[in-house]
């Protein structure tokens, strides 16, 4: 035996004894050799041996860490929504998120807001309090009604990545991408229009639809690769649809991402029923494969898909900063942006086009997305670990939020009820639905640090997954509809 | 004759020898003591003479000034709107519009844009700068949905001077008032609605009711009191009017307070025809007398106004911080908020908030009120000195816009093709009008210093209009409908 397969023995076992812990960090190369009297080499022969088992995992520049999978966790079913258009409901829970994510002393899991705290933002900070001190007071000023050209600029080059050639004149700067998708679905439709989404679908575009009046199809939805290509032929043949709106990369709240087949084919579908697609890329360079995923703006031909996108996840919500490239539909979607708005807040996109001019925001993205990948391999081992056995999970592929389904009796609003005074919330499942759907799903956030303090408030939250599901399970129906109607 | 009188006489004889200009600040007490070797009080008895002989008027804290009064210019006509509802035109010249405020090399007396360059605002921009950097990184956070705590609290004490008592509670924080009416008119009306407005008014709203699909109903108003209540009534007895807007304070065009019995008489009509009213208030702090005018809102008793408001006039356009006390319309003012933007920034309300805690607010706007109504006088007197005779201008109450009125057969779209390669441009009048009326208007803006560079440009607008006029009177009707048609 040599003496890197007896050292990879000894690595091993720890492993199994559980002396690191799934996705936990080994020693570095370095400190392994010192306490093993071995040389660097024997040390990186050891890890690969360990790779080659599935034990360990290496990542660039960061080392080696213990292995997730001992065996994947099962992903959520395929969902079936009602395939009809429906007026949209749940807006009392949407407002209730909104509220729980500034409220304090919370564990607050559902917001789907990124962390903030990384030492590669400060440039950000200091350019944003150069801006206001400068003395050309051009932070005072309005801007364009359509942005401030260097962030323009900057945001065209920043598309090449995704494969879109857009120009700076055809980009128009949101107060978020929340705006982006707002001004979009108010350009294409009226009041009774009906538009496809992905299911589930991001709550924000389903309350826009709500707030004019419009109808949303549910088209359902693959867990890997998103919307079903099949099903949503059918529903452009059945109805007439005036947008599909999805979020084809690092969906929220799956986390798939579409494969670009799809993306074609989408976009020959789109064709054939002239149909303008909506496409939220808002996490999308936060993907965990680099280069990151095109977009179907970047397969698109005639102009007619609506690209929307912001800061928001990359760099900071608060900051209300996003855009649109609305192709063939420029200029409904600049009046659209003068009624909502009349202009986007100025001293911010000086400071994110300096930002992003000094390189600062590709260094910024790249560590967020090593982060949530690592995360997301906590996370998952956790809910693996503290949620009842049958628990389904998402496998994201790039972003920070992670998408539970658990048996169908389990009811996720009563979930949040209960863990009030836990001091824990989740993002209920319904809220990504149209018509209400996913009482039995809920989304966490991995974003922050997994410290202790959010390992445990998993655990909480697993384990009062499970007594619900006990107390379910010894109810008869109808006492459980009784506790229903609580 | 006493020491002063025969100094007064002196000073009077300058005058009207044209030694000072009309609008001209006089040497100061002390310097004229010094000068004529008489004591401060005598200097002080002479001016109190002539202001006496109304050729100079005191300014507190700022000296003594020439009159402008030698016969006040001739008062806008009545406007007489077409009174049906109608759908609304002008989003290209509106467009144009704000592309002109930010091109440069041009004098731009179009844009309804403050002076950001007071010192009272530099504590404002060192705000800005400590909020982006300060460790605690709040300004990078979502803050709440109807925004930030302490702003709204600011708000609800600032507001006791208009006479309305507001809870913070009430108080939702917007993008601009712009946001803040775009989201009160689509909380209460559908496409296809009519609202009525005061005419001239604010090309802000009625683009939003166009991006709707509502009609707007223009009623005819006075340039000293407001919109007429005898028309008013006519026509909520005529049309199913969902909601009136208007700017009762420091009015957008015609700079007019709306007397408060008027502003009584209004509501009580809103309330007999069950008709809420959307107020904006945003000029209302710059009115040139204080204490502040009064809202309708504040002798609103059943919740039926929408108070919409911002900074935007008040400190800076480009921070984009305004809000609405919706009244009974929270619920669904508060959703429209959701879809339009999602959240408001973060930093800037943090800073507006502490502005305001420590006292600078009213110590800036103090200052801007005074400077206003000084530039008024002066700009008056320019355009009486430059245009031709028979103009007429409006008589503002506050704020820094003034209203032209030229004979009826000029031309301001003529006019800024015109004054283009002479870099000028004016605000033209069709875009105060929801038919496109007004074509023999247009709109100055006073806010900055009034320098030289500024009164030669006033004079090139009145040539120019003199010109105009002038070839219009010697253009039989059919040329002129060619040279129109160029």
């Amino acid at each position: 035996m040599t003496r890197y397969h007896r050292l990879a023995d000894i690595i091993g076992d720890r492993i199994k004894q559980g002396l690191y812990n799934r996705g936990q960090r080994l020693p570095s190369v370095r400190a392994l050799s010192v306490e093993h009297g071995v040389s660097i080499s024997t040390v990186q022969q050891a890890y690969r041996v360990l790779e080659h088992r599935q034990l360990i995992t290496a990542r660039p520049k960061s080392g080696y860490f213990v292995c997730q999978q001992h065996g994947l966790p099962a992903l959520p079913e395929m969902c079936r929504p009602a395939q009809r258009p429906v007026e949209i409901s749940q807006w009392d829970l949407v407002l209730q998120l909104t509220r729980t994510r500034s409220a304090r002393d919370v564990i607050h899991l559902g917001p789907g807001v990124p962390d903030v705290t990384a030492n590669t933002l400060k440039p950000l900070r200091k350019l944003l309090s150069r801006v206001a001190l400068h003395p050309d007071l051009r932070s005072l000023h309005y801007d364009e009604l359509s942005g401030s050209a260097p962030l323009r600029e900057q945001i065209a080059r920043l598309m090449i990545d995704s494969g879109s050639h857009v120009a700076p004149e055809g980009v128009i700067i949101t107060t978020g991408c929340h705006e982006a998708l707002s001004i979009a679905i108010h350009a294409l439709c009226q009041p009774g229009d009906i538009v496809a989404v992905d299911s589930p679908s991001f709550h924000g575009v389903t309350q826009i639809l709500k707030g004019f009046g419009m109808k949303a199809l549910e088209i359902p939805t693959d867990p890997l690769t998103g919307v079903s290509l099949e099903a949503l032929e059918l529903a452009l043949e059945q109805w007439p649809i005036k947008a599909i709106q999805l979020t084809p990369n690092c969906n929220n709240p799956l986390g798939y991402l579409m494969p670009d087949a799809h993306k074609v084919a989408l976009l020959t579908l789109a064709q054939r029923y002239d149909t303008p697609i909506i496409e939220d890329d808002v996490y999308a360079d936060l993907a965990y494969h680099y280069p990151r995923p095109r977009t179907i703006k970047s397969f698109d031909e005639d102009g007619r898909v609506l690209l929307c996108s912001s800061f928001s996840k990359t760099l900071a919500p608060g900051l209300r900063i996003g855009w649109i490239e609305p192709g063939r539909y420029m200029e409904q979607v600049l009046h659209m942006k003068y009624i909502g708005t009349g202009a986007t807040s100025t001293q911010p996109q000086l400071a994110i086009a300096e930002f992003l001019r000094q390189g600062h925001y590709l260094k910024h993205v790249s560590r967020m997305r090593a982060r949530y990948q690592l995360n997301r391999d906590i996370m998952t081992e956790w809910v693996q670990r503290y949620f009842p056995a049958g628990t389904r999970i998402s496998r994201p592929q790039g972003g920070f939020l992670l998408w539970v389904e658990l048996p169908p009796a389990f009811d996720t609003l009563r979930l949040n009820r209960q863990l009030e005074s836990k001091g824990v919330q989740v993002a209920v499942g319904p809220i990504f639905s149209a018509s209400g759907k996913y009482r039995h799903c809920l989304r966490l956030n991995y974003a922050n640090r997994m410290t202790p303090a959010i390992e445990a408030a998993v655990k909480c939250i697993g384990e009062t997954v499970a007594q619900q599901l006990e107390a379910c399970a010894l109810l008869t129906p109808a006492a459980e509809a009784a506790q229903d109607g609580q």
